[in-house]
C-alpha cells in the first residue's frame, strides 16, 4: 500500500484506436512514469477533403513528455507505427523497442523525418523482456497476425500482469514456421492475469479466422490456368501473402516484378531480416521483364484498396507510363476492400475489365483472409490467459460491445470491462477497473502535400466551398463610398444556369 | 423484308443503367418510332460536391422528340421514375403506361415539378396490352420485387418478343400473394423469345434470393424480445417490408409512427391503393404517441442508409427535434447497407449504441432480404423465356460480364450477348445482335438546393477548393501599375500552420 493507504491505480489511456480502427496509441501510466504502446496513423474519410493522414492529438503525452520512460511497438503496420516520426518532432521518447522488421521500417520513417537521433531503436527477440522505468517489465511474446514478427506483449506491473494482445489470430499453419506462443498465454493464465487489453476487429464475425496458409492453394490453381501476364495486388504490409506469391511465382515459372513503393521497401527490409526468402534473380525491374513471354511474368503491386495514387488505379485508368493492360492478363485482388473503399475497388476491378482483363476477386475465390482473429480466435484467447479484467480495443464502438458480450458469455463479469472512448483514463487496480478521467483526444489531420496541420476551420471551409462553390467581388470604391468602375465577380464552383 | 431487301433492326439504347445500379433509362426505337422504357435517377457519389441527383444525359431523346411515341414504367422505385419529371421539362411524352402504385407516386412528382400537363398517366392491370406507335405491344406481365405492383414487359415488335425482366427476383411466396405470373413468360419461352434483357443485380451472388416473407419470424422474434420502444428503419419503398412491419406491430400491441417524408408519401399511396392494409388507428404522429407506454410504442422511419439528413441519422446524432434514443430502445436496420454507404451506416449504428440503445443489424439477423434475384433466379429466368438473344442490363460492368457468363453456362452462345455500355445503340435483328453506334450518354448533375445543373467544370473547381482550398488577393492598383494600398489577402481552405 503506497500513497497513504490507497492503492495507486494502473492507468491506461488510449489516445486513439477506439471507435475507428486505425491510429493505434495507447498510454500506461503509474506513479509519474509513462511508456506508450503503439501509435498509429489513420487514413482519411471521404470528407476530409486534401487530408493524406490522420493523427491522434497528442497534447497529453506533450504535456507529460518528462514522464516518458519508453515505447513498445508490437508490429510494424501504419495504424501501429505510423505516428511515431511526427510525435517526434513534438517530444523525445528515450527508446523503443520492437520487432526487428517494425524496427527496420520506422528507421527508414524517422530518417526521413529528420528525427532518427530523437530516440533509441532496440529490438526484440521472443520471450525477451525489457524494463521501462522503475515499475513496467514488458515480455515479448511471439503471435501470429498478416505480417511478420508481430507480438503479443506480457506487461509486468506492481499490481499484476496486463496481457495485451497486439493484433492476433491464432494460426496453427503460419507461413513462416514461426507459431503463436501460446504456451507463454496459458502460462500467464495459470499465474493470473490482471487485465487482457484485446484485438476486437473482428468480433462481429463468428467462427474462427482461417490460416493464411489457406489462400496458398487458390492462388496456385489460379497461376496454373493463367495464360498470359498475371498481375497480383495485396496490402504492402502482408509479408506472408508475398511471400507466397513469390514462391508461386517461381513454382510456375514467373518472373516478378514488384510495382509500387510502398511494397518494394517492405519487401526489401523483410528480405534484409530473413522474413521473405527468394533468389536475387526472381525478382526484376518492368523493363527487364519487357521482353520476357507474358506466361513468365508476374506483376506485384499495391492498390488493393483502389486508392487513387496507386499502381494498379494508375493501371487501370491506363495511366501508368510503363505497365498497360493488355487481352489474356490476369489480375487478382488478394486483399478484401475495407468497407470505406468498396466503391474506390469495384471501379477499378469495372476499368481492368474493359481493358481485357481476367478479373479475379472477392470472398468466394478464397485468396484472401484477415490477420485478425474471429469470435472464436478471441474466445480462445480469454480462455488461455483468464483475466479478471477485461478491455476491448482496436474497433468501433460495436465492434467493442460485442467483444464486451463474448467475454462475458464465458463468465467475466460486466462489471469487470469498460467500453472506453480515445482519451478516457482508465483506472485498473486489483480491485477495480473504471474510467477515473479524461484527456485530449481529437484528431489532428495533416496535409503531406503543403506539410501542414489542416484544422478543424480549414476543413469546414473546404467542405463549405465543395458543397456550394465561392463567389469573389472585386470592387473599387473612392473615398465617398462610390463605385469606381463595374465590380469584377468571379465565380469559381458555383451553379449559375438556373434554367435550361 | 423492308428497307430494299435487309430487315429493319430493333434498336435498343440505354442512356443509363449500364456500368452502375441507378437512372435506368432505356429508349426502343423501331422505323422512326421510340419509346422509353424507365427514367430513373442515382443518387451522388462523394465526389459530387454539392448534388443530390444524378440524371442520364438525354441529348438523344431531346433531338428524336418528334419520334417518341409513349412510354413504359415496370415499377415505382425512384431509380426507374425519378427522372421523369426532370425530362418532361425537356420534351413531352406522349402517354405513360405503369402500375398503379407507380403511377400514383408519378402524379405527385410531375405536378410537384409542374409537369403534370406535359404527358398522359395510364395504370395497367397484369396481362394488359399496350400499343405504342404502329409497331409496338407492351405486354404487363407481373413480376415479383421488393415494391408492389412490378411488372416484367414482354415487347412484341415486327421482328419478335423481346422480353424486359425490369427488376425481378422469383419470390413463390409473395407478401401480398401477387404471384410472379411466370406462366406467361413460360408461355413466351415456348412460342419463342427473340432477346431477353434481364436484370443483373445479383449476378455475383449464388444461390436463390430468399422470400420477402422469410424476415418475418426473425423480426417478430425481435419484436418480442424489445421490452421499450422498438425503431425501425428501411427503404421508404420497401411496401412490403412496411406491410409485415405494420402487421408485426399489431400483433405485438404497439401503435406506429411513421417519420420521414418519402416513407409517408409512399405509405398514404400504397393505402389508397390497397398494397397495404392496416387500420386507420394503428398509425399516429409522433405527439399523439408520446404519453403511451414505451412497449407500445413502434417508430418506422427512413435512414437505413445513413443518409445525412434522414430521421435516423439525425436521431442517432441527437438532432431530431421530436425524438431523443433512451435507454431501452431497440432499434431494427430492416435492410443492408449498399457498398458506398456503408461508412455512413455503420456510423449511425455506433452512434445509436452510444446513447444506450440496443441495435439489430446485419446478415446473420436475416431480417433483410434483396428484392432482386441471385445467380439460380437468374438461371431459371433464362429457362423460361429460352431465349435466342441475352442482354444484361441493370449492374455495374462486371455484373454484367457474370450475367453473361450464367448465360452462357446455360447453352447461349457468345455470340448471342452484347456487354454494352451506356449511351450504346444495340441493333437486334433476327439474325444478330450488335452494337450498331453511339449516341450521348455521360450524366447531368443537379444540386436541387440551388436548382441548377452542376456542370464538369463546376465540379472540377469544387473537387479542387476541397482538396487545397483558395486564396484570393485584392489589390488597387493605379494607372502606372502600382499599388495604391496593401494588398488585401484571404484565405479560406488554405494550410498556413507548416510548422508548430
Ligand atoms: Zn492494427
Ligand atoms: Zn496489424
Ligand atoms: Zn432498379
Ligand atoms: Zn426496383
Amino acid at each position: 500500500m503506497s500513497n497513504n493507504g490507497t492503492t495507486a491505480a494502473v492507468k491506461i489511456i488510449p489516445l486513439g484506436g477506439l471507435h475507428e480502427i486505425g491510429k493505434n496509441t495507447c498510454v500506461f501510466e503509474y506513479n509519474d512514469e509513462i511508456f506508450l504502446l503503439d501509435a498509429g496513423l489513420a487514413f482519411p474519410t471521404d470528407e476530409m477533403h486534401g487530408v493524406n493522414i490522420v493523427l491522434p492529438d497528442v497534447t497529453y503525452l506533450r504535456e507529460n513528455r518528462h514522464k516518458i520512460k519508453g515505447m513498445i511497438v508490437t508490429h510494424g503496420h501504419e495504424d501501429h507505427i505510423g505516428g511515431i516520426a511526427f510525435h517526434l518532432k513534438q517530444f523525445d521518447i528515450p527508446v523503443i523497442y520492437g520487432p526487428r522488421l517494425a524496427m527496420a521500417m520506422l528507421e527508414g520513417k524517422l530518417e526521413e523525418a529528420g528525427v532518427r537521433d530523437r530516440t533509441e531503436l532496440r529490438s526484440v527477440r521472443p520471450r525477451e523482456l525489457v524494463r521501462i522505468g522503475s515499475s513496467f517489465i514488458v515480455e515479448f511474446i511471439r503471435n501470429t497476425h498478416s505480417i511478420a514478427d508481430s507480438f503479443t506483449v506480457a506487461i509486468h506491473t506492481p499490481l499484476g500482469v496486463i496481457i495485451h494482445t497486439g493484433d492476433f489470430k491464432f494460426d496453427h499453419t503460419p507461413v513462416d514456421g514461426e507459431h503463436y506462443d501460446i504456451q507463454r498465454l496459458a502460462e500467464h493464465g495459470e499465474k493470473g492475469v490482471l487485465c487482457l487489453i484485446s484485438d476486437s476487429t473482428n468480433s462481429e464475425v463468428p467462427g474462427h479466422t482461417p490460416s493464411e496458409r489457406s489462400v496458398y492453394p487458390n492462388l496456385d490453381r489460379i497461376f496454373m490456368q493463367a495464360k498470359g501476364r498475371v498481375l497480383v495486388t495485396t496490402f504492402a504490409s502482408s509479408v506472408h501473402r508475398i511471400n507466397m506469391i513469390l514462391e508461386l511465382a517461381q513454382k510456375h515459372n514467373r518472373v516478378v516484378s514488384v510495382v509500387g513503393r510502398s511494397m518494394l521497401n517492405v519487401i526489401a527490409h523483410a528480405r534484409n531480416l530473413g522474413y521473405i526468402k527468394c533468389p536475387d534473380n526472381l525478382l526484376q525491374p518492368l523493363h527487364a521483364i519487357r521482353q520476357l513471354p507474358d506466361e513468365n511474368v508476374l506483376i506485384l503491386t499495391t492498390g488493393s484498396q483502389g486508392e487513387p495514387m496507386s499502381a494498379m488505379t494508375r493501371i487501370s485508368r491506363g495511366a501508368h507510363p510503363h505497365l498497360k493492360i493488355r487481352e489474356g492478363d490476369t489480375v487478382v485482388f488478394s486483399a478484401n476492400p475495407i468497407p470505406g473503399n468498396t466503391i474506390a475497388v469495384v471501379n477499378t476491378i469495372d476499368r481492368l475489365m474493359m481493358q481485357g482483363a481476367k478479373v479475379i476477386y472477392g470472398r468466394e475465390q478464397g485468396i484472401h483472409v484477415s490477420g485478425h482473429g474471429c469470435q472464436e480466435d478471441q474466445k480462445l484467447m480469454i480462455a488461455l490467459t483468464r483475466p479478471k479484467f477485461f478491455l476491448p480495443v482496436h474497433g468501433e464502438h460495436r465492434m467493442l460491445v460485442k467483444h464486451s458480450q463474448t467475454a462475458q458469455s464465458m463468465g467475466i463479469p460486466a462489471e469487470n470491462m469498460v467500453i472506453i472512448q480515445n482519451g478516457d483514463v482508465v483506472g485498473l487496480s486489483t480491485e477495480e477497473i473504471k474510467v477515473v478521467g479524461k484527456v485530449p483526444a481529437g484528431i489532428e489531420l495533416v496535409d503531406t502535400s503543403g506539410s501542414g496541420i489542416v484544422s478543424g476551420k480549414v476543413l469546414q471551409e473546404r467542405q463549405q466551398m465543395a458543397a456550394d462553390g465561392i463567389v469573389t467581388i472585386a470592387a473599387a470604391i473612392d473615398w465617398n463610398g462610390k463605385l469606381m468602375t463595374k465590380p469584377d465577380i468571379h465565380l469559381r464552383g458555383v451553379v449559375t444556369t438556373i434554367n435550361r
